[in-house]
C-alpha cells in the first residue's frame, strides 16, 4: 500500500464488511455511498451541507472536468478540492464510462479512445496515461485505471475483448499513476455477463498493486439478480485487505444487497438526480412530489431525518415547489436524498458492527414498502 | 396606526431617513430592500441564508400565490410564514401589478380585473376587497391595496383615469383589511409621469388612514431622472411619520438615490433574476461571470465581502459553473447578489446615522466605476 492511505476492515457479517478508509484528507467510513459531483459541484448542493449529510468523499468525473472547465485549467488553480471548496477526499473515474455513454464519433483503439466533445464537438484522445495525468492535474484522492465498459447485454466475445483490454489498460494505468503520499489507484474487474471472465479479470487485478478494486461494468442495463450473480460470482477472488467499489450504483435496494456481497463503496447519480425532478428517497420509501395527493399534506418527508430539509418543510410545499419547477424544491429534495443515502449507509455500517445485517435489511425493506404501499 | 406596528424615524440627512418598523414578527431597519419571494422562495437561496445576508423582510407576490398554490390552500397550511418557513416579517403586493404584466385577457373595469392564468389558463376576478383577503389568507404582516399600474410613457387623460381609479381602490382596500395586531396595510401613490397627479394621488392617500404609502407605477419603462423626479415632487406631500416604500426597485444606483430622496423600502427581483443569470453585484461594481476573462482567476468576486459566496469560491470557478448551466453558480451568485444589496443598504444607513450621505454615495459610486472599468 502507497505511504498515507490504508485500509481497516473492523467488523464483518456473512459476507459484508464494515472499515475505514484513512486518507491525509480524511476518513472514510465503509461501506460509503459517494455523491457524484460531475462538474466540480455536487448538483443544487453546498459542498458544506454534503460534508454536513455525512459524506466522507465525493466523486468528480473526468470526462466533464477535462472538457470544461479543462484539467490543466484546473490544475493551475490549485487542483479540484480547491476549485469546488470540497476539502475532503475525492474520487475520480477515468473518463471511460462518459466517453461511451455522452461523447460523439468515439473511436477506440488498443491506445486509447478518440472522441468529439458533447459540449462543443472539438476533437480529443484518452489514453490510460492521459486519464492518469488529468487526475493528477485534478488532485483526485484516489484515481481509477482507464477502463472499456460495454451496454449489456453483449456477446461474449465483446465482454472478452473489452475485459483483456481493460487488463491491458490497468497495467498501463498502475504505471502511468504518479505515486504520491496518501494517494491510491484502482483497478477495475471487466467481464460482462460472464463468470469465467470476470473470475479472470478479478484474479488479474488482485495480482497487481492496486490499493482498491472496483468492480465496473454493472448496472448498464441488466437486472438486477444478474449484478448480484457478478458481484457473488466477483467478490471471493478480490483481496479482504483492499477496498472494493462498485461503480454507478444505484438504488438504495442495490446499496443493500451489494453491501451484503462485500462491496465498501458506491457512487450514482440516483440520489442527486431525482432530487431534481420531485422524487425523494426515505426511510418510509419513494415519495413523488409532484403526485398531487401532497399537495395539502402538512407532514414533513420524515419527521426523524438528521436533514433539515427532510424534516422541516411540509410535503405540501415541496409539492408547490415541484410543481413551480422552483430550484429551490431542486436544492431540498437533493439534499434529503443525499441525507437519506447517507443515512442508510450508516445503518448498515451499524448493523455490521452489531452483527444484525439480516435483520436491519429486513426491518429497513419492510419500511420501504410499507411506506410505498400507504 | 394598528397596535404592535410601529415606525420610528431615528436620523436624517438631508432628505434621506435611517428608521425602524416594529413588528411582532422583528424590526425592520430601513432603508430596507425586500428580495422577492414570488412563489413562496426567494429562488434559489434557503430563507435562513436570506436573512443571514442580512434582510430583515421578504416580498410575496399574491398574484402568484393565488394561482399556485391557491391561497386558501396556504390558510389551511398555517399561512405563508409557515409554508415556506420564513418567521420574519413579510410584504405583500396586491396581485395587480402582475395581473397587469402576466395574466392574458385581463379585463378591467370599476369592480377589479379579471383575466386568464398564465399558468393553465384558468379564470380569476381580482378586486381591491379579494385582495386583501388574500393577503389575510396568507397572513401577511405588510399587506398593499390593489391598484392600476399603467405602463409609461402613457397619456395624461390615461394616468389619471388610473390614478382616480386607485384612489377608489385604495378606500375599499383600506376598509376591507382586517385589522389585527401587528398588521399594517399600505396605500400606493400612482399618477404616471405627471407631477400634479402624484401630488394629488399623494395627499389623497395621506389623508387616509394607512399605515405607510408606497410609490408605484415607476420604474415600468421611464428613464431613471423621471422617476427620480416623480420622487422629488411626490415625498415632500407624504407623512413624515410613514414608511415610504418605492415599489419594483431597483439596480443599486436606483436605491442610492431613491434613499437620498426619503424612500424607506425597496423591492426588487434584479439581484436574484441577476444571479440565476450571471450577473453579480459586487461593491466594485457588476461582474458578468460569463466573460471568457474570467476563466483563469483565482480572486473572489469580493474577498471583504460578508458572504461566503463572495469571498470563498474564484471568479474562475463561478465562470465556469455559469457557463456549464450549473444550479449551483446560481445559487452562489443569488447569495453574493442579495448579500450585495444587504451591504449597500446597511452602508446607506449607517451613513445616514452617521451624516455622511453624500460622501458615502460619492465613495460607492467611484468604487462601481472603477470596478467595472478595470
Amino acid at each position: 500500500m502507497t505511504q498515507g492511505f490504508s485500509f481497516s476492515v473492523l467488523a464483518t457479517d456473512g459476507s459484508a464488511r464494515q472499515g475505514e478508509i484513512f486518507t491525509p484528507r480524511g476518513t472514510i467510513r465503509t461501506p460509503a455511498f459517494m455523491p457524484v459531483g460531475t462538474a466540480a459541484t455536487v448538483k443544487a448542493m453546498f459542498p458544506e451541507d454534503v460534508h454536513a449529510a455525512g459524506a466522507d468523499i465525493l466523486l468528480g468525473n473526468v470526462y466533464h472536468l477535462m472538457l470544461r472547465p479543462g484539467a490543466e485549467r484546473i490544475g493551475r488553480l490549485g487542483g479540484l478540492h480547491q476549485f469546488m471548496r470540497w476539502p475532503y477526499p475525492i474520487l475520480t473515474d477515468s473518463g471511460g464510462f462518459q466517453v461511451m455513454s455522452l461523447a460523439k464519433l468515439r473511436k477506440l483503439d488498443e491506445t486509447g479512445v478518440t472522441f468529439q466533445s458533447h459540449i462543443d464537438g472539438s476533437r480529443h484522445h484518452l489514453s490510460p496515461e492521459r486519464s492518469m495525468e488529468i487526475q493528477d492535474l485534478l488532485g483526485s484522492d484516489i484515481q481509477m485505471q482507464l477502463d472499456e465498459c460495454v451496454r449489456l447485454p453483449c456477446s461474449e466475445s465483446e465482454a472478452e475483448r473489452a475485459m483483456r483490454l481493460s487488463l491491458r489498460w490497468a497495467e498501463r494505468s498502475r504505471k502511468a499513476f504518479r505515486e504520491q503520499p496518501g494517494r491510491a489507484v484502482f483497478g477495475i474487474v471487466q467481464g460482462g455477463e460472464s463468470k469465467p471472465l470476470r473470475v479472470e479479470s478479478a484474479k488479474a487485478l488482485a495480482g497487481m498493486d492496486f490499493h482498491g478494486i472496483a468492480v465496473g461494468g454493472l448496472a448498464v442495463g441488466e437486472p438486477q439478480h444478474v449484478m448480484l450473480d457478478m458481484l457473488e460470482t466477483t467478490a471471493p477472488h478480490l483481496p479482504e485487505s483492499k477496498p472494493r467499489y462498485l461503480m454507478g450504483v444505484g438504488s438504495p435496494d442495490d446499496l443493500v444487497e451489494a453491501v451484503a456481497r462485500g462491496i465498501d463503496m458506491f457512487d450514482c447519480v440516483m440520489p442527486t438526480r431525482a432530487g431534481r425532478h420531485g422524487l425523494a428517497y426515505t426511510r418510509h420509501g419513494r415519495v413523488t412530489l409532484r403526485n398531487a395527493c401532497h399537495a395539502d399534506d402538512p407532514r414533513p418527508l420524515d419527521e426523524a431525518s438528521s436533514c433539515t430539509a427532510a424534516r422541516i418543510y411540509s410535503r405540501a410545499y415541496l409539492h408547490h415547489l415541484v410543481k413551480a419547477g422552483e430550484i429551490f424544491g431542486m436544492m431540498l429534495l437533493t439534499q434529503a436524498n443525499v441525507a437519506y443515502y447517507q443515512e442508510l449507509m450508516a445503518g448498515l455500517r451499524a448493523a455490521i458492527a452489531a452483527g444484525c445485517l439480516t435483520d436491519f435489511i429486513a426491518e429497513t425493506r419492510a419500511r420501504w414498502i410499507e411506506g410505498e404501499s400507504a
